[in-house]
């Protein structure tokens, strides 16, 4: 496989083609940021831990039977995927209240929900990404309804097994973000990151947080924690 | 009847009870109020045509068949409604875009919608009235989906109505907010007031704006243009 042209760089990510058509290679950066972009760091070695995470939770979904466009990793910061179009919408799933949510409907944050959350938000930096409804979905042609029944079931059933999986290694799941995309037939398809960054993880025991939530709040090392994370996981950095 | 003890004071009436338990005595104030509150005066003559106006819609709701909390009104400033229990949602029913549809999915404000938008806003003034979605509403115990399906048939069905309505007197229904609330039987009735405070209103030929957001962005004459509005529908003041 053969690296070719920078298609896109994002905030976390470099994006570029290989000369097989539908695979992408992608460079996890050592970069953080939270607020829309308003706080900014070089944070080195993160991308590294990010990449490791990622792969080895998107592997662990396979394993469960969810598919997603992860192919192989292919060095400590590298890894290959299927090329998809995103879908512009954030799908986040909520376990626990925190963060955002916390200030939407006023309930504190650590309050276990009586029931699992989905929202969708409108995937667009200049817009702040937006919380929208199936209306607003239907009007800027972001999806169908077909396409958002699954992108719900498929959260959900990623939640499951997330959450099965960090409670073995001591850590409450509280929400994630996880962003879908078709493929070259219309397959709708899991993409982009599954990593600390993406998701809301508390020590089971202590409450300790050991996610990006380290980054937005000052709470200490971001590294740190995601290498918690990590060799939790299994993973170790070679 | 006779007018008891005051209820409740909110931004725009006070609800005062009466002699006769499930029947609410509304006195509509001379006050805008704009942004949660933030930009607030004192603007005579503002709640006789508020008063006016409502009266004039819930009457020409029910005489297309939809039902509503207003009995009647008793004075310019003053009407009689049955008591009910609030529910704490804000339905917003759009047909083109503005206000805060503009902002949060990037069009253009004028933008005619291929369809119908229903939204629903937490009615929290602690929380600004934040958008929320069904999800949102099961966790806070705010309505049952049922209720739901219900004031979503109905909002479409108010936006028929009025749409209509508006359109023979040259004015365009842009959006509105309904409130709703439970009878002392748990049927869900359309209460609150339907006025230029809670539609946008566009004169069909000029474009002009004929509701509250000639207050919010100090365009003239707020009572001068809701005085139009009331003539049109062919209401006069006393
Ligand atoms: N398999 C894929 N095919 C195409 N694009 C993808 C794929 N997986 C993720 N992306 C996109 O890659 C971009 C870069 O990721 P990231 O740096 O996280 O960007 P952002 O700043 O938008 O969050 C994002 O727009 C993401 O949606
Ligand atoms: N029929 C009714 N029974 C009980 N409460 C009502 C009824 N109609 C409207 N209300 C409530 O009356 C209150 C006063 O109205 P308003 O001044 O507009 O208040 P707010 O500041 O909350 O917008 C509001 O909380 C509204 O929901
Ligand atoms: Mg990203
Ligand atoms: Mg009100």
């Amino acid at each position: 496989m053969k690296k070719e042209q920078l298609l896109y760089e994002g905030k976390a990510k470099r994006l570029y083609q290989t000369d097989q058509k539908d695979v992408l290679w992608i460079e996890y950066k050592d970069s953080a940021t939270a607020f829309n972009g308003e706080k900014k760091e070089t944070i080195a070695g993160k991308g590294v831990l990010n990449n490791l995470i990622t792969s080895l939770l998107f592997e662990k979904l396979k394993a469960e039977g969810i598919e997603s466009h992860f192919i192989k990793k292919i060095s400590d910061h590298e890894q290959l995927v299927k090329a998809v179009e995103i879908i512009p919408i954030e799908v986040v799933v909520r376990s626990t209240v925190a963060g955002t949510l916390a200030k939407r409907i006023g309930l504190d944050e650590g309050t276990k929900l009586p029931k699992t959350i989905v929202e969708w938000y409108y995937k667009d930096d200049d817009l702040g990404d937006p919380l929208i409804n199936e209306d607003h979905i239907e009007v800027l042609g972001l999806a169908s309804a077909e396409e958002l029944t699954l992108l719900k079931e498929k959260g959900l059933q990623v939640n499951e097994v997330m959450t099965a999986f960090f409670k073995e290694i001591g850590l409450d799941l509280i929400d994630f973000k996880l962003e879908f995309g078709r493929d070259e037939n219309g397959q709708v398809l899991l993409a982009d990151e599954i990593s600390p960054d993406t998701c809301r993880l508390w020590d089971s025991k202590t409450g300790e947080k050991m996610d990006k939530d380290v980054f937005r709040r000052n709470l200490g090392s971001l590294t740190e924690a995601y290498e918690k994370v990590l060799n939790r996981l299994g993973g170790v950095k070679s």
